[in-house]
Formats: C-alpha cells, structure tokens, sequence
C-alpha cells in the first residue's frame, strides 16, 4: 500500500486517533459517589474557595489545548475547522506519547480574530496552556500577542515558534561545521508566512545579523510598495541592513544559508551556484521541499535539512513541542517566553556532541528519548529564571 | 476517611479524573509520518473534499462536548466555570464507562446567552453531539432551544431530560403498584428549575393530566402576579386543570405522587398526612433529599425514591444519558426528540419486570449493564422512526 491507502486506512481503521478514559475507577456505588455526586461536590467547593487549587483535583495543569480555525493546515491552505481535525489529533496524541501532556483539538468554524480571541478566553480556565495550529498569518500574529496578554495561561503558535526553535538548533550545529564567523553570516529566509517571521525573529535573537527575507513578491526591503503588510515592513526595518531589493535570485548570491519555509522544488541549480563556499540549505517546504536532499548534496550544499523523516536531519517540531509544554506546565508558567524559547533551542542544539556533528547529523533524531527530557528542564528553568513561573521563585544570584 | 476526605483525596491523587490517549501507535518514524505529517494530509483532504467523512477519519462521531457556564452546578449555585470542572470531568467519564462514548469538558467564562449559543456553535464541527449541564434556569431553555435549532448535531441537556426520563420511567413503575387511574393521578411537582420543568413536559407526554407545580412562592397557577417569567406562564397554561392557589400544602392536599427537585427537608409530617392514600414521594433533592428515605416510610409513604445511592430506588440519570447519547451517535441522529426521550424512559421502566416490580424496587441499579444497551437501542430505533437518522431510513409501514 502507498502512504496515502496506509494513512487513509490508520484513520479509519481507528476512527480517528484520540480518545477520551478515566483515570478513576468507576466499577461500584463507592466509585461512582466519589468521582460523581454527591462526593464530586468537594473539589467543586474547594476550588470555589480557593481557584488555584483547580491545579490539584482537576486535569487542567496537564491540558493544553490544540485550537486551529483550519486556515492554513499543513501545505493545504484554507481547508476548515472539520478537514483540519486530523491534524489536530495527531498533535493531541504527539503530546501525549512524546511529553505525558493531554491534549484536546479545539477547531474553530470562525476566522473573525475578536472571535477567536474571545472564545479561546472563555475556554482558558480549565486549560493549563494554549497550542495555536494552523492559523493563516498575519492574523496569526494578532492572535496570539492578544491572547498572551489576555489570558494567564501561556500560549505558544507551534507553526511559528516549534518551527523557528528546531531551525535554529540545527543551524547552531551546522555552522560549527564550515568555520564562518556567525557575525557576518549572510542569510536568506524564503517565505513570509507564520514559521519564517518566528524563524527570524529567533536568529535575530541568536545573534544573527545579515538576514535578508523573501517572499513571493522578492527581496522584503525598506519602502517596498508591492504585497507588504504592517508584519512585512517591521521584517523590512529588521532585517536587510544593506537594504538590498530584487529577486530570490538576488538575494543568494553571495550568501550562506538559505532557509525557506516557502514551496516545492523552488531552488534550482543556479540558485545553488550564486551562494557563498559550504552552503547550508534548510528546506521546509512539507511534503516536498525546495530542493530534494540528494539533488542538494549532489548540486554541492554542505549541509542539507529537509522537513521529511526519510532524509538525514529532519527539522521536525516534535523536536521542540513536547518538551516545551511540559516545561512550561511543569513549574506553572504563564508564559512561553523568548528566554524558554532560546533555552529550548540550545537544549536542542546541545543534543549533538561537538564531536558528534556530522554534515548528515547537526540535529536529534524524533524518537530520541533525551530530548523531550532536556527540552523540558531547560523550558522550566528558564521560566523559573524569567519570573514566569508561578510555582517557583528565581534563585538568588550570588556573584 | 469520611466521604468528603476520601472524594477530595480521589480527585488530588489522579489530578483530575479524565486523560486524552492515543488509539493508534506512535513507535516509529513511519506511525508518525501516518498519524502526523505527511500522511495526516490525506484525511485532511477526504474530508475537505467530502465533509461527512470527517465520521470515518475522526473521533467527532463518537465525541461529545459537555458544555457548562457553572451557573448551577450540582446543589452548589453559581460556582463558575473553573469550580464546575470537577462535575465535567466526571461526566465525561460516566459517559466513557457506562457507554464508551468520549466526551470533552467545554466550561465556559461567560453567562452571556448569546455568546454561549455563538461559542458553541462554533465548536460543533468537530463533536459528534452537545450535552448541557449544570446551566440555570431559564437561561438553559434558550441556550438548548436555539442550538437545536442552529446546529446539525444532537442537542441534549441532562439536568433537564436525563433527570425527566428517570423520573418518568420509576413513576410508571410505582404506578402499577397502587391501583390508580393513571389519567385522574394528581401529581405536585416542586422546583420549577430546569429539572422540574423538564419533568412537567415529559409527565404530559407520558399522559399524566392532573399535574400542579410549585414553586417557592407556591403553587403556579394563570394570573399569578409574583415571580413568574415566560417559563413559568407556560408552566400555568399547561397545568392545574383546576386553577389551584396557595400553598404547597394546598396543592399536596390529596395529591397521589410529590416530585421535589427543590431542597433539603422540606417535607413534614403535615404535608404527608394531607397526601391521598398510598402516596408516592420522589424527593430528588441532592445530596440531602426533600424527605429522608426511611422516615418517609415510617410515616407511611407507599413508594420512596430518592437521588442517593444508599437508598432502594436511586434515581439517578445515569441510567439515562450514556445510552442516550450511545443510541443518537450510533444512527447519527441530528437531534434528541421527544419520541426518541419517550424511548428511553419505556427503556429503563420495562427492565423491571412486572412481577419484580416492588416498593424498593422500581427503576434499576446504576451498575446494571442491561441499561445502556436497551436504552441506546430503543433511542436508536425511534432515531430511525422518526426521521432523524442520517445514516438510516425509517422502515417502511406495512398494515
């Protein structure tokens, strides 16, 4: 069978993939006067009296939820709240395997932003934290800066920032291998949408200077006039400090890293040809990306990720997720900031041993049971050490 | 450990009742690429291409949201939605053991009617039916009239009807243990809440003609001036054949059947005394009911049930709502009727067999595994009678 009789079939075989059990027993009239009424009233009341303790008789401090309006799932755009429930699940069950952390898709069948922000407000208090998915930018951006400082629970847009902490992690590996100073870098980042604004703003943070950003218009410049956004001209005054204007074309000649997040097959040979010695290529592009790993290899690129499992350093957000949800629930945080965002990049990064990064190995692979761990105490430390964790007060500096 | 030590020790040892889990396996980089990227794509676009495959590829068709603001959870009030999700929690999962049907706390930081009807509504693509609980009243009749009608899937709201088919299903069975005539029983109902009300209308469907109910300011009657609302003057229009006034005690005068969903301990000597001959009490209230059990049976009430599990004759509506629900998403019915709640109670009356039927045993235990299969079957086929089956037709008459 292909992928898609095999996908198809998982799904239907199972009729979906979540489901809902108890973690009580339910099996007497003792069960049943404990969990339901009358007993059930004593959580009830204690929670009434003193809200925070609905952290310990309920499973809101280990539930986040999944909340998509459908508008921009996977590579297929615009597809609804129903069609987008699949992803939705397989996130729920990711949390689940990969971090212990329950999940539940909250498909929206609204793209109205005051809607959205008002009906995930409303849900907010019996979950412990907030994965946006699949939401169109820029209304994505709206979205969660307001529900950030809305609710008091933290709020993370996996396409935006899973994506941009496991690029950054890996580019953290692969520079160690083509001796460039990180300062004078030259970057390209292809695509506009949700993943390339957070991939830029993480490499800002990292330290990288020389970004220059395309989207399907060309280079993103200062006084551009075509296709541009309130998003695109704060990209414009932080990106392109030689404010360079032109094509994709433009912008690799000379550069040493092309990060696209944009669409299949798009980097042909003569766009290979125009970049600096030791390229790096991270194409995203999912299912098919800019350019195949071993045309890439073949074509000359040093280092070569991809988004798919059957090539050699996957960029893949289970690297990131699971782990920061845990962190950030595990010490009661009310937010993911940027401090736990870099955290989780280095804890990432930090995974490969210096000795140990290979042009085919700059990042862990999905399955490797250290990283949901190590992702998780750097995320909890850094909440802890920001200010942001409820549980647990900053330790005292002593120097 | 006394109840309310060992109920509160149950919910903070588990953190909660309920968890999310995965029905599919997450191993290996192919199960991932399976449930998850890339192959979750193409249940993505079945169900976009062709929306009612969204019952093969997800859990909506067995999914339930129950849904709360916590304005009037248990016999606690208006404890707000936080406080409420110990009592979601535990209906999620009732509707798990006693059904294997999965169900999802929705509990709501609002009590504005209008926002409630919009935030569900926009929540119902991706569940399979909506369960009503602990909402007040009047507000809840709204809320439940206007999704019926504005949303494609079922809408039922258990403290109204689950309560009413128990109800309805443990008087037919007291009945047939006094010699009265059905049409000439006059019934008191106290409580004109959501339940009460509930109870009223499933009564006149069941036939029951001389019914009169009270409220806290006594018996409903047309023209009564003080503390009515659009509700209660519907409540005037169908009862009280006769246009009593006064009291409770004026209405219990002669009355054959006192059905309390009001409060603890408000039935005295004096107003069982007053009662016709071989009085049949349901004192519902909860925990504590409107009459202890074994005192209504000293002073002489024939048969006695009450809401409590330690007492013969529990009505409880766990005998009603998870076969219910079981029966609607087995046909994929769009909406729970009146034939389909008329069913149920038939369902659960007719597991006593005439000749069990006694004083202390009048309806069946919680725990009776008969209940659920007899109740989604009877619910399932009046589904199919009346129409509202997506998936089949009604048989065709032959006479």
């Amino acid at each position: 069978m292909d992928l898609r009789t095999r996908a198809l079939k998982l799904h239907k075989d199972n009729k979906g993939k979540m489901e809902l059990v108890s973690k009580v027993p339910m099996d007497s009239m003792e069960d049943l006067s404990l969990a339901y009424s009358p007993g059930v009233a004593e959580p009830c009341i204690e929670i009434k009296n003193n809200p925070s303790t609905i952290y310990d008789y309920t499973a809101k401090g280990n539930l986040v939820a999944v909340v998509t309006d459908g508008t921009a799932v996977l590579g297929l755009g615009d597809i609804g709240p129903g069609a987008a429930l699949p992803v939705m699940e397989g996130k729920a069950i990711l949390l689940k395997r990969f971090a212990n952390v329950d999940a539940f898709p909250i498909c929206l069948d609204t793209k109205n932003v005051d809607e959205i922000v008002q009906i995930v407000k409303a849900l907010s208090p019996t979950f412990g934290a907030i994965n946006l998915e699949d939401i169109s930018a820029p209304r994505c951006f709206e979205i969660e800066d307001r529900l950030r400082q809305e609710v008091d629970i933290p709020v993370f847009h996996d396409d935006q920032h899973g994506t941009a902490i496991v690029v950054g992690a890996a580019l953290q590996n692969a520079i160690k291998l083509v001796n460039k100073d990180v300062s004078d870098l030259k970057i390209v980042i292809n695509g506009a949408g949700a993943a390339g604004i957070a991939i830029l703003r993480i490499l800002l943070q990292l330290g990288y200077k020389e970004i220059v950003m395309c989207d399907s218009t060309g280079i993103i410049y200062k006084g551009r006039e075509n296709g541009m956004n309130p998003v695109k001209e704060n990209v414009a005054s932080l990106t392109n400090p030689s404010n360079l204007t032109g094509s994709l074309k433009d912008a690799m000649t000379g550069s040493d890293v092309f990060i696209g997040v944009s669409v299949a097959n798009l980097i042909t040979k003569d766009l290979v040809d125009v970049m600096n010695h030791d390229p790096i290529i991270f194409a995203l592009a999912n299912p098919t990306p800019e350019i195949a790993y071993d045309l890439a290899k073949e074509w000359g690129v040093r280092v070569v990720a991809t988004g798919r499992s059957d090539n050699p350093n996957q960029v893949n957000n289970v690297l990131a997720f699971p782990g920061i949800f845990r962190g950030a629930l595990d010490v009661r945080a009310t937010d993911i900031n940027e401090e736990m965002k870099l955290a989780a990049v280095q804890a990432i990064a930090s995974l490969i041993d210096d000795s140990d990064i290979r042009e085919d190995n700059i990042i862990p692979d999905a399955f490797d049971d250290r990283v949901v761990t190590a992702v998780a105490q750097a995320v909890a430390d850094a909440a802890i050490d920001s200010g942001v964790s409820v549980l647990f007060q900053p330790a005292l500096k002593t120097n």
